[in-house]
């Protein structure tokens, strides 16, 4: 199967470990195709920078995502899904919900370790609109950036192994969720750190749509993913590609 | 004060329905100026509608909320409410919040009234995300489409007032919120129709927004609505405005 | 519009307090007028004292509920409310909804700092009757005496700034409630030592009442707060005035 | 043991029905006295006669509970029952909670069939600070007063059947609650009508006093039901004999 | 009455002692019988145990529940309670559930005190299926295993004692419920160490029977606790007696 | 990979049929055993029932899972599931767990339809306890019995599929979810009658556990599902093999 990856940043090397992450973990015969935000910020830390990830979302899916199986959208928080999932003609999946589904099959509660302390509002709505609280023990934040994931790798496991460390302790963890797109080359080495499983979002993204694909689902249109009505008028932003449903 | 109302669709004549709403309960002293959206739907009745809302809610505030004390998102529902919290130096009300909180201090419960069916879902999650499901009794929906509620004023007091008649019978609402921007014009006529508080979100919100005026009260900075970094790099999108935090 | 601002306890210099906290954020054309407790205790801290204030409230608004436009409760906790709701024909808000309704138009989560830790009961009740629990951080305890508060304003600042501190840090928390009618004088002072925004019940609900009376919202007679019957035989309490319905 | 059985309202007659009912059941040894409100309404149905009888079970409480080894508030709501617990120096029982957590023992989900719809919410406020909501599968009205219970017996059997039909055959309900503290004696009658416990509050708060002086348990003093400070100046009602703590 | 004690595990010394307390505090009149599970592990510490305990509960409910008028689950967690409750024609009570119910009667809040942290999530768990979350401050875990708090008593009081004492400090707690069916010889020592109820499952759970036989209440058999359909094929454990319905 | 597939009943036709099913989404290279339970009832309609289906999973389980690397649990409802994961080698998926996780990525809402209304409360419990309350809509039951899907499959698809109608039209269900380990043979026909995604969760466990394997994630051992103590003396149930930790 063909899948499209979605990074909601404008740093290309990001988009690139996203591929790398998704095609280690992929099966023989699907293919991963990783595209960058043609706008907005070089990482998402706050709910403006996401705006414009959803908004570089939706162009991508309406101008390619007919080319592929399934889209995953790579920003933990799970941003737009389900207007992309409205826009998408193929299942849409967000690499938080992945993260979380994929968890509940092999641990009670998880925990979420993350970068700076302003997401966590980000992720705890999305941990609510999923419905996923009574299994999420906690979020943990830390003093990492996003790009302190990609450039500092070091300085991030350390971080995230110990965030992870307090979340078993403290809040009665038994898996570790890595809460951002970025992190995913670093679950190897976080997991010999702990004696929990941990997972990350762009993984079980990648092995959910596999699921759907062999099993023949897709996203039901009856409420709220109902794809928009091509009859309707629609004004395009200026300076974009026509993404009107007609 | 000066109130800045965002109408979420390109169609201008609710913009002027909105800004008459609003100003006949604006007390002595308060100016209220409307803005089309200038791109996206005419009317937002889905998640990717919402989404090219959100995106024009965003540009005019960048461009012109410091003009004003005051910022009203006029889409029930609150599409991007955080991020306009993120991006305006002023506060923002929308209007399902505002709607829901002055429906508080007068019933217990409420219910909420509103359009098609497809838009049910965005004024589930919102109700969700404000925190205010203890205190919603049900969200009823019509045949009405958001334009018909311009258009067909008669049929539309006759088909709101037969959903509040139903929530107050069957769902235990003691007042009825109408839940979409377009119907506030209908309140007095829906009023007549029922014995329970008729409520329309842009009276509200304006109400709202006074009283934080008076009192001197401010978006929160800490978490949730903390302001973008004006020193992060950001790639505009091209063909509008640059909406850049710097 | 009139106010009537009901002071639950029998301390007459709180009652000028909490009148003088009403009018300075009352706007042009707001009068407001404070009634002390006729019995009772002079500060209210456990669920019997409540019951006293609830008992003076129902006797003042039924003897000049109808002189008013909007009645305040000034007691933290809001005890009574729907029975004043029932037994007034003006709209009555208490200041603990108050705080939390107008809180939630600037900070996804607030904390309440308070008196003595056993009022933290009356007040978590409240939250829950309220339906504001997904709202609430925390609620934070000190070692104040609601006449602490009066009678030793540094001490009561520091103590209280101090809990807003930890709320912020420890719980989440953007916003800050003063959960106490009688710290209404101190929110500025609070306000200084903290970078998040400090909220008095009292200012609230003043703003919520002035906002109600200009969109002509009344009480729901609908359910929860039904007039009581004015047929029904009442044995009135002897030695007070008489309070029945008919 | 001796219990006190409080009756919330004017009414003789029903003091001694309900006096009847708990004797019924009390096992040897266990003494029960009624005590009829001496001012409020004959019935309670609203949250303004609920205060009149707090006030009365205050009073009595504060004169009498010593005499008595536990009380029991029979007044389906439960109002008042944390200051009544604070002002007493036994154990105080609900007859709203008693039912509940007896029925606990005997199914899984319960529904609460009782008088006139205006009745509802106080009940419903009972189940949610009760913390019982997950068990109660729904609160069914009927078109009977309080008196109509007393007054009408075969009436009320045949509305009060009726909705427990209705509650188990489309809520899920396996037991019934008698929702009012003068249905007790019709709880024979409506067990024959339908196939699932009937239960009465009355009944199962003698049961629950038992069990706790038997065991030796007492109200905890820790928080919510610390009693009331004896050296707190306090004003007693005028007409009414002092009920201060000192 | 009559009733049967279910200890879990293989430990006779355990039923003993589980006797001894129901016995202490049982009424004249009620007699109290304990069974030893007759296969599985001598102490119950994880859910693979506990399942071997319900199928020694089902075998001896099947045999012998007849004999009785009520039956106890000895196991803090309840663990196939809804499956005993189908195969036993008598009343059933888990301690857990006893606990919590009777404590509502005295406390607001509660916390749990019990053995080592494995047996958390099955607490959790019972708490939650009960519907008893909102009452519950919280679980707290010592070092103690099951067979230590036998073995060991003065440690176990002071662990024990330790764990109540910050629940009470930190969580909230107003009342301490045991959480170990052999920890009820130990209730009145570490009731000195603290000042709220501390409480034992099992003699609440006499005193729950003994309220539901003098009420005449039993088992509803409407939904949750339907009996098995004796005209089933069933084919039984080898090695063990017939259990059919049939 | 290998996959143990457990039948809970002894009907061995049925094994069969949830083979064939597994199989045919199975990607190449996964293998499926099942097997019948080896005592118990012929299907599984209550709790009572269901505890034998889950001694007969455990014996299963210590005497076969090590030579597969998955296990799934073909009981909706997922019986012992912590007990099965707490004493497998290998991680263990419940059907009903898989279909729902699965189905939150197409669908905001599921309704779950199933067998005789008698299995709701077993049903409802594992939608509880595995924290999906906020993604399911219903549980719709028929008159169809467990075996009536295997022996009528034209009236099973009919009522099913009048369930999950009605779902779709009054609960909101966006996908429909079939409750029973043996109507995975219908979901095709049932899904030509409905237009939203029809899901059987034997496929969905087979798809979580393939993404599992490939991931390389297992159960974790911290707290709910820590393996049984192999040094505890453990008396065997006679008649059965040896299933003890050691």
């Amino acid at each position: 199967m063909r899948i499209l990856l979605l990074n909601p940043n404008t740093t290309e090397e990001m988009t690139r470990d996203m591929e790398r992450q998704a095609r280690a973990y992929a099966r023989e015969g699907t293919t991963v195709e990783g595209v960058t935000a043609a706008f907005g910020a070089p990482s998402i830390e706050g709910h403006f920078e996401e705006e414009f990830a959803i908004m570089s979302f939706l162009q991508t899916i309406r101008a390619r995502a007919h080319e592929f199986d399934g889209v995953i959208l790579s920003c933990y928080g799970d941003p737009g899904l389900a207007a992309c999932r409205e826009a998408s003609p193929v299942p849409v999946v967000g690499i938080a919900e992945a993260s979380m589904l994929m968890a509940c099959t092999v641990a009670h509660k998880f925990s979420i370790v993350t970068v700076l302390p302003r997401v966590k509002p980000m992720i705890s709505s999305a941990v609510k609109l999923h419905g996923m609280e009574e299994r999420c023990a906690s979020i943990r934040t830390t003093n990492l950036s996003v790009l302190d994931c990609e450039n500092e790798p070091d300085r991030a496991v350390r971080e995230l192994s110990e965030a992870g460390r307090l979340a078993v302790a403290e809040d009665g963890a038994e898996a570790i969720l890595l809460g951002c797109g970025g992190m995913g080359a670093l679950d190897e080495r976080i997991s010999q750190e702990l004696d929990v499983p941990v997972i990350d979002g762009i993984v079980c993204a990648v092995k959910l749509l596999e699921g759907l694909h062999d099993y023949g689902l897709t996203t039901s249109r009856k409420a709220a993913f109902m794809a928009p009505d091509p009859d309707k008028p629609f004004a395009d932003i200026p300076g974009l590609p026509a993404v009107s449903a007609a």
